[in-house]
């Protein structure tokens, strides 16, 4: 790819726009999608045709490998608008390189950067009138990759299409996250896809996921699959844990996905002089440091969710509940992000990148 | 569902077969499909409007969450044409109530077992014409679900499409197989969904064995993830091993396929009095028996290669020869299984399911 001449982006505007239909007071959460979509195709060994249009259904074969072999890989970002009515996103580097890493694990081409930044500038421009300002409300934007080549049979497709879908979107959770860890169902295996965003990663979490709702926890935090001895992060946020004054969190490993949000916790931690240990987590320390009062907070990181607070953690047959602490950790962490994120404060890491 | 009425079978015919057109003695596997297919969607908590049409695209939104979350399982099936032209099904029981195993652990509501035969015979008497009569040939099958609804937060959809597509097939593998033992990647995590026919188990083989073929092997021979240390199944197929004139094969697990191939292998190696060990096999077992020339065979059992010799294993640096035996147990079982599918022995076990 990186020899051959960049294709030009088309762009097919849509003739009404659907955004003065929306309710942006009632969003659930990635279900409303903006007046325009990107697609490009990968075929006969090269990305082609790269085409901002009307968003709307494909036409695609049912025999398409994407419904038969789950390969697929996605990534999840955010826009967000000022006061000012600026639009900015937020380490979008850290998302091209990511889909490309899933990619590579999945056996998927990768996406060559110049497409990309230009489709995802001119969507987010043309669709602009779609992100609410305000602190909280974003544009969630969705680029993926899914195989299109016809056949049942298991090998890698050589045809694909790279799309971006966006949606206006509110906060992700409401309310308190009970979480539970993981004992039985395990999310990725050692040498398997985990770190990648790969499709197949999700649906695998829905029915433990349900099991666990039933118990009333909102979310598993996934451990190990060999022994359960160690936290790893849970379905779309890694995990954080605040002993006393100590934050730690688990290394990224090819069972954990290296998440664009926890990586800017733990810079804006250390930034505020805060002991970061980034280390294996036992289960059995968590446990023992609920029992005796010195776990002081838990939360999940994301672009969907940013800063999720858990007010209780289960394990075995024990619930452990936490009180936010008035320093509150999480609550500092996600004003800092969401401060940067939204252009209220400076942005000492150099984090956001202004569509213009 | 039990106790709702079952929907009628509605049933648009095409009006130009495409048969005439087919090249039969030059198939790629699973990409020429069939007149018709058969599509049935769930929504409103049912699964409504069962219908087969002429095979063509479907019209769906790039926000559906098969897409995003991989939220799909499917079946592998074969029908065979005998030389009166009546047409077989092999214990297809066992594929309608492996797709319902798969779809609970994937979060996806059971498919009825009413709609479910009455679409597949259907189909395959409709498309009658596409299945060869002759030893190997067969007209692959492929039931599979998908989740349907829109929107991309990673929760089980509550929308999904069942459909059966139906494609002609010979020989799935030809010539020589040599495999490798994985040291590195992993197919399945303990409390995984490697004992579904999950979509996502499929892609995420894509890469390790791509780096396989790179070193002259065309399949890899999956361990557990913990330690590499059990030899489990192959990407599409269970494994046996005949060590002296012991066969021996892994146990299924929540990490390994409950093949119905497998499962025949053993009941026609038990009916000729051949030693069946199912237990957890050794890497270092198999290794040693092929430095001492125990090992005699090694071979694949699965609906699409129905029954596949390895020619060559290879373990870290090393690769052993396999040659082999006169009285190959691999030839045996695949002549038997071939015989009893195709109608030309008589059925002991009571397998065979007529198409009328
Ligand atoms: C499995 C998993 N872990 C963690 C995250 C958080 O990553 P990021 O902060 O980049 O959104 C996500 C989602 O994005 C995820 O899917
Ligand atoms: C992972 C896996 N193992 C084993 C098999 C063999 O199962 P069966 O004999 O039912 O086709 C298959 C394919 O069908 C498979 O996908």
């Amino acid at each position: 790819m990186n020899s051959s001449i960049t294709p030009k982006l088309n762009i097919l505007k849509t003739e009404t726009s659907r955004v003065k239909e929306v309710d942006f007071d009632n969003l659930v959460f990635g279900s409303t999608f903006t007046d325009h979509m990107f697609e490009c195709d990968f075929k006969d060994g090269e990305w082609q045709n790269p085409t901002i249009r009307p968003y709307g259904n494909l036409s695609i074969s049912p025999g398409a490998k994407v419904f038969h072999y789950g390969q697929a890989v996605f990534e999840g970002m955010k826009a967000y608008k000022d006061d000012d009515g600026r639009v900015w996103l937020f380490r979008p580097e850290a998302n091209f390189e990511r889909i490309n890493k899933s990619a590579k694990r999945l056996a998927i081409p990768e996406f060559p950067r110049d497409i990309f930044f230009e489709a995802l500038t001119t969507l987010v421009r043309m669709d602009k009138e779609w992100i609410q300002p305000g602190l909280g409300n974003s544009l969630y934007i969705r680029p993926f990759v899914m195989a299109t080549q016809v056949g049942v049979s298991a090998s890698p497709s050589d045809e694909y299409k790279f799309m971006i879908l966006a949606a206006p979107a509110q906060a992700y959770y409401t309310g308190d996250v009970k979480v539970v860890i993981a004992d039985h169902y395990s999310r990725a295996a050692n040498g398997g896809v985990g770190a990648a965003k790969a499709a197949g990663n999700y649906g695998a979490q829905f029915y433990p996921t349900n099991l666990a709702r039933e118990k009333g926890f909102h979310q598993i935090i996934w451990t190990d699959d060999s022994e359960h001895k160690y936290l790893e992060e849970a379905g779309t946020m890694n995990v954080f844990f605040r002993v006393n004054d100590t934050l730690i969190t688990a290394p990224v490993s090819d069972r954990i996905l290296d998440g664009v949000t926890r990586k800017s916790v733990i810079d804006i931690a250390k930034h505020n002089n805060i002991d970061v240990e980034v280390r294996p987590v036992l289960v059995s320390e968590i446990v023992e440091a609920a029992k005796d009062g010195s776990l002081k907070e838990i939360f999940g990181a994301g672009t969907a969710a940013v800063i999720s607070p858990v007010s209780a953690i289960g394990h075995k047959e024990n619930v452990y509940e936490l009180t936010k602490p008035e320093d509150s950790y999480s609550a500092r962490f996600k004003k800092d992000l969401m401060s940067i994120q939204h252009n209220i404060t400076e942005d000492p890491f150099g984090w956001r990148f202004e569509v213009k």
